[in-house]
């Protein structure tokens, strides 16, 4: 198959359904394709007209005289298959469907939609949209788009590029970006995504030497793998992506049987997923541009989580220093060295971080760049915040100071220096030439820059599970406990000895024999939620509790589920201590397994301290999924108690999650709750797997 | 004591130290104050020149002729105090001292400064500063400060209202605010706050009709009442506050002595007291902004917790859904009428929550106003968004609709109606004007409304502790866990049986009476810790544990800490059962009295699922407290368990609330850990009280 690069470069385009008036759609995109300055030579086709906007047009794309390497179509839905017909005969490399009225709106839709992807297919045609917004390409300043947002904001070249499946969310992207100054490469809008969809834009674009950072949106991901892939592809070159992902989804039914289910919702899925391929998932569009923006010009990420701050006021570098302890960045104070250097300068500052300089530094010559020369010889700060006020805002009067920082950024390019200041567009944007962001907003600074760190922290971390699936004889029965337990058992997961016990007295005896006190559970295929039908009896103390308790289970089991087939009473020992965690894994129908990780009881539930990670993984990423728990502390000699058995907690999440790579076919969800870990060793107390529906496999 | 009006309504101004060179300090303010337009008589003063900057200046206030209002002093530290005696001795109302070098300099900067605060007292003049970057009034053009800020910006008048502490902070604020296009009605720094602080800024700001909005910002606060005063007086005029505190500052070595004062940070006390209030507290000076500038334009806030969104953009919807149940806000569906309503406007739209209207809107005449109209009138959101792109980049075009929605405003005077779009500044100030707030981000839309309708939240159930203090004998001792549980049992909180014994034969009797199991504790007043060293053993099951027990805690005991003095062992009866939680009691040094409430054992360290009232409080504030933790969720029949006995609970808080109520001028904390919540009482398995330093008291 073929690149999406002939989207982006064709040298002749023929555009269907344009139109003379330059307000309509058809119309529109003709004006902004020329406004935008493509040299490539574009054909306007028009059944009705000669002459469309000053050009020559063709009653159709079979018309035109040379050859056309790329088709914007932009006629009614009704009309589309046929123009697409022409252009795959007229021999087109790719083509654009920007009209609307195909899979989005019925199942007719769909079904005409499919003829388009199967029209492109057997003619190696690679095709955007339909009801996709168009496209921009800065590189040859290539147009095809019908976004009114052209009408008052002409693009800017520069080094972000925005993949977006929504044509409105891009246009706002778009607006907001070009209304600050923020420059693009690319712009497309996929649309219905019947070909192309925004992961391969993402693979295209990790490889476009134009585009130093990438910012994109999804609705929904039909292809989990794919965008793995090229999110990967993207942090491995280096290269920031930025990707939102609107919609908190509930979860659905069929999820929600289980509380690994329960607790993965999908969203927290693309969250898990996006952090292990190295991708930052902003809360909001301008949260967006603040990080592409610090990407854009420094093309660096902060090489390490450490940073100074430089304010005349104390009230601002406190704040700032908030924020950064807040999102993960450090502020070390100043080493002896850089202290030193810094009394220098400024004899009557205290050389702290935040150092404030007072407004005595204004008397100083050259003192801001002076200061900063300093911190940056002496130390080894990844990112210096100046705090400048207003200066920015009287360009003649900072015009020597932005010279000195410039050449200060020249000596230290792998750092970052960072302005908070009011300025004018010019002041910034010269600053800005020379890869020194500015920021209004002395919040917004700090939290552009630990954007930017997270996304170096999670490129130097990538995680791939690799590939899956072995092919493996089918589960038999794990409808019970007993018998999930006894599947996970021979996959290595540590149990306690048990027995469904079909008599009071084999009950007894068996309870004898493991050492008391005992528990008795009841054991049902038809009884998932044991415990809400009063089905689990703890510390039994001796033989004769034992018996009353067998009796008393299946009482209480025929009370309140007449019909329920029961196997009998499940008897293992009672273990006492150890800490509680809950062990899961769930099925996305998008991006595979998923573990779940969490721990301490009841934070599970009130403070969803969960983790996730994709399986399969390795023992090193089992402990990552440990430590980004908080109630793992407990595991740690919490407040003067041991030191619990982490190692067979690890390996028994590495056991769960080959099993998992076993069984994928077949598992919907498997939960271990609790999982006890205990000073020496850990222990599953409970499970429950879900399978697929058969419809489903 | 006169109030502040002074300083803001001078007629006549003596501007000691005024300067020739209008770039120079002194220059500076006499430049600004012409700049501005201010009215009254402005007279330099200046030991050498006869004109300064055109104006007739005099060689001291005294020389001036006719009287004076207010002087503004800019002259070096060390002329102050006699520049400070003649304005006095001239009969100024109020003063202004911008110079810097008193007590925020050293400890003779102190005592310089005392001898200002005396001078002015004796004559009831009031003084702003030292160290202040002065104020400007937007009702009469009075503008008396050198901040560079004005160089670049002219204040527009409005209805914001600025006080800070810092006047670096204050001029980022107001620069930011500016560039934006945000109108001030007054602005005052007040630096070192000798006499006005920025609690009475407040407060005079509270009855000022100008303003319809409170920013402010203080680094520390040195009379928590007054600042608890104004905000509430403030809060009762329906006036927003918006009041930032930067620096989380350390807990101070005393207050980590217990649980309660660990948690209680001074910081967490600063957002207790600002809730209580009626203040919102934000993180930014931006999210400020923002929150100001909705309660400026709109001059009321959000009715009630429910908004409805209209939007062109499915995925900006979303966006903005997301948002709003993040941070407390609601989305109920439209209801029948207004759906119905809605499809008459648009007849193919959806009528769901967000509203998409999809782009086919622009195709109906006044499509989205008639859908906002049917929207206001068959519903009560208190807030309605509308996500209009970048229609407000084309005021033509959009002029019509502009118009629309100003009348539509008219007509729903009380509801939000909130734009999402991009805007020119002259777009935007249109409808601005009439009450209707336009962001170009969709989430800072909803996070401004979402700060607004905190506000109104807060205002509606402001909290007042009563005065306080009774006189009461004072607190015997209370330095073992046996003695201060005396002490609160008297007072009414609920304890189990326990005594001091001092044999072995005692504890097991005693334990014998109460029943077993039984629990013995080593009595001390030298060992706070008991647990660390072992002095506590449960689960005592028979007389002969009990005896054993009283054995090993002594040897314990001794072995761990050979000097301490040992009481005896504490017998009690073995609770099982029932709810941890933790209530404590801290006296914070600024605001006083606060309660401390958590629950679920671990969650109060790992999570801080903590919360905190100002003491005392009344059962329903006591209720509040208990709400707003979030484990109090494991008292309510969490996960099929009982309904504990929250009242119990309430009662308990009630009970502490009034012992340190009585005794708190002696207290320095007091920590019931674990006070346990049962099916039917509650009851304290721990206490510790910690008196305040003698020389504290």
């Amino acid at each position: 198959m073929q690149t999406i690069h002939s989207l982006f470069f064709p040298e002749s385009v023929a555009l269907i359904g344009a139109s003379s008036d330059p307000e309509r759609i058809g119309g529109r995109v003709l004006r902004f394709m020329r406004e935008g300055g493509f040299q490539g030579t574009i054909y306007p086709i028009n059944k009705g007209e000669a002459l469309v906007q000053g050009l020559p047009a063709y009653k159709s794309i079979s018309d035109v005289p040379g050859p056309v390497d790329q088709a914007v179509i932009i006629i009614p839905a009704a009309g589309v298959e046929t123009a697409l017909r022409e252009a795959v005969a007229k021999g087109v490399k790719s083509v654009q469907i920007l009209t609307a009225g195909f899979a989005e709106i019925d199942e007719a839709g769909k079904a005409l939609q499919q003829k388009l992807v199967d029209i492109c297919r057997a003619a190696e045609v690679r095709m955007l949209g339909p009801n996709s917004l168009g496209l921009l390409n800065l590189s040859n300043q290539y147009s095809a788009t019908f976004s009114t947002a052209l009408n008052g904001l002409r693009p800017v070249k520069g080094h972000i590029a925005l993949a977006t499946q929504s044509g409105a969310f891009g246009s706002a992207t778009y607006g907001m970006a070009s209304l600050r100054g923020l420059g693009f490469s690319k712009i497309i809008a996929t649309g219905n995504e019947a070909d192309v969809d925004v992961a391969e834009c993402i693979d295209y674009l990790a490889d476009d030497a134009e585009t130093r950072v990438i910012c994109a949106a999804v609705e929904s991901c039909k292809d989990g793998t794919r965008l793995r892939q090229a999110l990967l592809k993207a942090a491995r070159a280096g290269k920031p992506v930025l990707i939102m992902k609107a919609g908190r989804t509930e979860v659905g039914a069929s999820a929600a049987a289980t509380h690994t289910g329960s607790l993965a919702g999908n969203d927290t899925v693309y969250d898990t997923v996006f952090a292990e391929c190295g991708a930052y998932r902003p809360q909001s569009i301008e949260e967006m541009l603040d990080i592409a923006y610090v990407c854009a010009v420094t093309g660096h990420l902060p090489a390490n989580d450490d940073v100074a701050i430089l304010t005349g006021s104390g009230g601002i570098g406190i704040l700032m220093a908030d924020h950064a302890s807040d999102h993960g960045l450090a502020l070390p104070p100043l080493s002896a060295g850089a202290s030193a250097a810094v009394r220098e300068v400024l004899p009557f500052a205290v050389a702290a971080n935040p150092l404030d300089t007072t407004a005595q530094v204004t008397a100083v010559a050259s003192g801001v760049t002076r200061t900063l020369e300093a911190l940056l010889t002496h130390s080894a700060y990844g990112t210096v915040f100046a705090y400048l006020a207003h200066v920015g805002l009287s360009p003649t009067r900072f015009q020597s100071t932005s010279d000195e920082l410039i050449a200060l950024k020249q000596k230290f390019p792998e750092r970052g220096l960072v302005m908070v200041m009011l300025a004018t567009p010019e002041v910034a944007a010269a600053l800005d030439a020379h890869g020194i962001p500015t920021f209004a907003d002395p919040s917004r600074a700090v939290l552009a820059i630990a954007g930017a760190r997270q996304l170096a922290r999670r490129q130097a971390a990538l995680y791939t599970p690799s590939s899956g699936q072995r092919s493996a004889p089918a589960l038999g029965d794990v409808s019970t406990e007993a018998a999930a337990k006894k599947v996970l058992a021979e996959a290595g997961l540590p149990m306690l000895p048990e027995k469904v016990c079909t008599s009071a007295e084999e009950a007894a005896t068996t309870a004898a024999r493991y050492g008391f006190p005992a528990v008795a559970k009841i054991s049902s295929p038809d009884i998932a939620h044991k415990t809400e039908i009063g089905g689990v009896l703890l510390n039994l103390q001796d033989a004769e509790a034992v018996r009353q308790a067998h009796g008393e289970l299946l009482r209480r089991a025929r009370a309140a589920a007449p019909q329920a087939r029961i196997d009998g009473v499940l008897i293992t020992p009672m273990l006492k201590g150890g800490v509680e965690t809950i062990l899961g894994l769930h099925m996305d129908p998008t991006f595979g397994p998923m573990l779940m990780f969490g721990s301490g009881g009841t934070a599970v539930e009130l403070f969803k301290d969960v983790a996730f990670a994709s399986a399969p993984v390795d023992a090193a990423r089992a402990r990552q999924l440990v430590d980004a728990v908080q109630s793992s502390r407990l595991l740690r000699q919490w407040r003067g108690g041991p030191q619990y058995d982490e190692a067979a907690l690890v390996d028994a999440i590495c056991k769960l999650s080959a099993f998992a790579e076993t069984h994928a076919a077949q598992l919907q969800s498997i939960d271990l709750n609790p999982l006890v870990v205990r000073e020496k060793g850990a222990v599953c107390l409970d499970a429950v797997i879900t399978l697929r529906e058969a419809s489903a496999i």
